[in-house]
């Protein structure tokens, strides 16, 4: 695997330029400051939306106790995988431990176990109960689950089509009502199986990051009573995506990731963020796997949901960059994406630490707003590394 | 994995040449223009062949929208594998994801299906129903097929022989009656189903692409009447491959690959390429079924049969020439094959770029059966990259 | 995998140093000599703590026969594994080849066999009797493993907890009872069975290295009488860490690895070894058990307990500092270490020749508590490598 | 995998020198020039035996037809592998992959196909009848056997101990009778049945390539009335080890590689040649799989039986090297082999073609027998490369 010295995602223009030099691209800076807005795209700004770059993902990295066990860096439980979707599932689990949580574990359908065991060496695998063969049997199953020690759980990739699927989605969903779940990852058939359920998103539910494509948030938005086509094009609109995105984590109250070329992050408050990268290698089957993997590893340590989906979003961005400077634009292998994320990780690490040294020597900050150098983006919540206490809101 | 800077395929002379120097070896120009028919081989020319290179090959490629997603990039269906032949179905699909298919489905005999499940992790299988263990029932694995979304077909590699798949492959060859099927490869066992059925050509046709050995080849010749030793020595004389596999190609009315040293193409009306490429490492088993799945990859990205073939035979000659340059004559393993087609790709990518680039900024084109510079090859269709739309013939 | 050259682990400072260079760190030498002290850290000392690096970790390393086979470079028999945990069975088998075992079978219950056969190519497996699925019936595998020729045992990792493991331990540990049974890694589940059994010390007991984390050590100290606070912070107090360490090795006769940042190793006799390693990196489901394959490696390569687990650990953090000098602090996978296990170790045994040519040339030879250069640290038992028969107190 | 530049087997010397640069150590020239006999470890001679190194190596290297296919590269059938051994057999099909052979095809028990399928995803496999599970039914599995078209055999590798083994391993000896049928190596568990088999070497028989280590050899000689302690020290005397290497060849009629540190390869006419590798890193399960694979896809490829075998030990030795100088003596996993050998074979054929282009352009060619250079060790056949004809003596 080559240094990630470069990475690069080239927007418009042919030559590579890394991201950290490409800045905010196509959305104007939330204090007005800079002239991001001004690119060769041109694209039309949406109002406090956040251009991630290499320093806001630096700052949001969880720190790292030098003296740690794996207990204390998250405990995952992916629900994912099925026969006809098997792959999804180990795709999960692999990201999730090169995004740096100290235990992953595979629940899958009885039957399916032996298929799995053993296929991601470092995660440990859990039957589900069934009533039928690769059929989840959902009361005992949540039973189940709720009996396993956990942090975080990913649901979703590769989960066999179903009601019996879709109701184990709502158990689990529900079982934040007393406000001490752990937060939860609804991705690929969670996300079919909520647009077929009415309100679901009402009372207690516990903390979630979806992570629809454009044509699963369509459906979710049909779901919720919006027409699709109100919400304009999605695919190809940087504006629609942002704007239909945040309307969509204000209706729910939780955190969406509406996925893509330029990849959304909304928070139920309001908060926006946009990842820089298009990058057309991504566009194969498992990658979506790789980030609900990603950022449920993430919530495994602690982050918040935003912050969550906003790292996980930017590191499995910055892993796909670096598979395309090896491999092209096109014939990334989803298996390509995990170790580069850990690599990615490494990368941020150095930045935060690099601007930790600095503030600890008593150089200048940079501030939030100000303008600390050569046309170095910055923006709310891009100044020294936050505390974990102070950015935590997960109840786990 | 070293990088693709010098392919070489040593043509009757002991010092590497990249793809590029050695230009059209063997076979007059189309257009007449330059000197390739006297080179070393001497080789006998045939009218009208085109010698495939960077070039030709690089205008061939697939335009890759910065902004596209899995489904844009094409859906793959494969029919392959048996307990026998396991391995031939998980090489297709490897190389077609390499090759850039944005999600490719593995269709395997339902009592199968956990063998092959998460053995290559980012495709996903498919029970193919059967009336015995490991016995294809041809009819409703028929209906299953139809049922399922895809952009273009792989059947043969290592399915099981017998009256099932002969069955399952006339059924699958008779579906384009009604103008819109999905194109497909018919490599390996297919091709030997073909041979046994009197006629399989006749009538409407999905478009194809035939990807038999020399073997395989004779005796699909002997299915359609014609005596095998009036072909001549199709695997040493380079004139009677052409000659054969056009003649083949227009009876037929389908694209045919004659595979060997110095591959041919033939398309239906009477167009002809030669791969530059002798390659004694390629001669080892599975790498027939990292072709079919190259090729099958790029229908689905929506290339045209006789484009897609042409393509795919020249990638997967370029990663055959990087691995030999690796480990030499002897030894390669078709598993070596599919990231360095990626590779292949990349690199022709970037020919195709500075192609773009140099007419962008008012260079001279190097334009068809003109002569542009140092003995470089044209022919036509070498010109800047066609857009997908004007070359596209495929029904899907 | 990148060359060795720098391991590191930053001990309380930014820039990163060998371990080398570090020499001894929070514990006082054993000989009084150093300063190693008075360090950054300061942390208390330990008395006859000795502080293993390079230099004492070559010390150890078994002599490797020219002319040897793989009979006599140990044979090692591993029980582990279930269908929950499966993939620790594979680390451990994995770990032990890359740590130089000559032959490596696992037993496992029969009906698990099928999953776990080809699994690690290069190991062996060895059904176990069952009396019910994936049961283990203890006395009939008892009387299979000790006909299985071997030279050391590993038992544990992944193991399924009940009954039968406990008893399978139980009985296990006691075949030492005639003295001529092969030393044994007791690891996860068979320390989780011991800390249930009560007096499991008592007797005439195989020679044995337990290898507890923090959690696993304070349930043996309370299935032993005492109380887990009476230890102390085990976690995070280095005194604390060693003094209990060693209390327990003189209580139970047996060496013992706690596990953790700066692990401890204690012999029943009271030596104290610390490994210098704190690496968030290594807090990742797996490591445990790559750690118990590589103990029990060099168990079967004929080195006394004590030598072997502290060569053991030292191999483990050196391999665990070459994985995070490449990907971070976070998200190694355990299976990234047996590779560099095998490079650590012959890093170590360049050490080990060097000393060794500097002998046989007459140059000075660094003595036992000696001053022979900058700084580096010296021990008792840091000489010339001491042959195999001298420190072997191995029974087998 | 690092470059090949510099493989060496330090022979009793601390510093590393290419296997050319040694050139024969031990053994006396079978022409008498040099001074190879007064090396440092002084050994004592044995009359006419060949040293092997680079030169005579890359003399029996197979031509490699520029045009061939996978069918002229030779097919190799494997009879190996069990539940308990299952690695091996697939340790077998990817070596003898790497060493050239164009198809591979494993044979096993009918019940255990599922197991081995697409495990080496270049290999088909092919089920054996059984008349109880795992246990093969011999003469109908001989009947299919005979079936199968290939070029080569190897058999014995994992094989289950018993009855049906040694059944089948007599039947496929004896299908030589008719002079016809394709040449075997016998390995392992063939080895052992042959022990037990009283004359087995009478009569016509297949030719055959035996690849005993010494304890296997002992067993076979005692087997053939000689008793073991009459050949003296064959693990540690290397004129022990040839003489009854000789002697065994002589006796069976049958090519004998008796492995181990300077591994003899013994023809039924005399001719003795003795490898220089001497590698502790090869002492671990698995290697000798490797071997057996390696020279079985050499015979497949239509080498003469001693020819495949020395070529075979060779190359396996310098993959050896290679594997130790990336990790050093102690680690080495029989899957880190394969490639390598392909890489041997690569360095070997450069080496011929530099001789071959040397004599085409009309260079003093080095003769047999004469002093051609620095040193640099000739030996009855080290000439040109021979053509395929002039050394077959194989009768497929």
């Amino acid at each position: 695997m080559r240094a990630m010295s470069t990475p690069s995602s080239r927007s418009g223009s042919p030559e590579h330029r890394t991201v950290a030099e490409r800045g905010r691209v196509g959305f104007a800076p939330a204090d007005g400051a800079g002239s991001g807005g001004a690119t060769a795209t041109a694209a039309p700004s949406v109002e406090g939306a956040e251009q991630l770059d290499d320093q806001i993902a630096a700052g949001l990295l969880p720190t790292r106790d030098k003296r740690g066990h794996k207990g204390s860096f998250g405990k995952l439980l992916v629900i994912a995988g099925s026969l006809d979707y098997a792959g999804a599932a180990l795709l999960v689990c692999r990201a999730a431990g090169r995004a740096g949580a100290g235990l992953v574990t595979l629940a899958i359908p009885e039957s399916l176990q032996p298929l799995f065991a053993a296929k991601v060496v470092e995660a440990t695998t859990m039957a589900l109960p069934e009533d039928d063969v690769e059929e989840i049997d959902p009361e005992p199953a949540m039973a189940r689950i709720l009996d396993h020690d956990h942090d975080a759980i990913v649901v979703g990739p590769g989960l066999r089509p179903g009601l019996s699927t879709a109701e184990l989605v709502r158990l689990l969903l529900a079982a934040g009502e007393d406000g001490g779940a752990a937060p939860v990852v609804l991705d690929a058939e969670a996300l079919r199986s909520l647009a077929a359920e009415e309100g679901w998103w009402e009372g207690d539910r516990r903390p979630s990051v979806l992570t629809p494509h454009t044509g699963e948030f369509a459906r979710l938005r049909a779901g919720s009573g919006r027409e699709p086509e109100a919400d304009g094009d999605i695919s190809g609109d940087d504006v629609a995506r942002a704007t239909a995105a945040r309307d969509a984590a204000t209706t729910w109250g939780q955190v969406v990731v509406l996925k893509g070329a330029k990849t959304v992050v909304a928070a139920p408050d309001g908060r926006l963020a946009v990842a820089p990268f298009e990058n057309p290698a991504l566009a194969s089957g498992g990658t979506g796997d790789v980030l609900s993997g990603t950022i449920g590893s993430l919530l495994a340590q602690r982050l918040a949901p935003y912050d969550a989906a906003r790292l996980g979003v930017y590191l499995h961005g910055l892993a796909g960059d670096a598979v395309r400077e090896r491999l092209g634009d096109a014939g990334l292998l989803a298996s390509d994406l995990p170790e580069p994320i850990a690599l990615a990780r490494k990368r941020l690490a150095a930045i935060a630490e690099r601007r930790a040294s600095g503030s600890r020597l008593g150089f200048v900050a940079r501030l939030p707003g100000g303008t600390s150098g050569a046309g170095e983006p910055t923006a709310p919540g891009d100044a020294a590394p936050t505390p974990p206490a102070e950015r935590s809101e997960s109840p786990s």
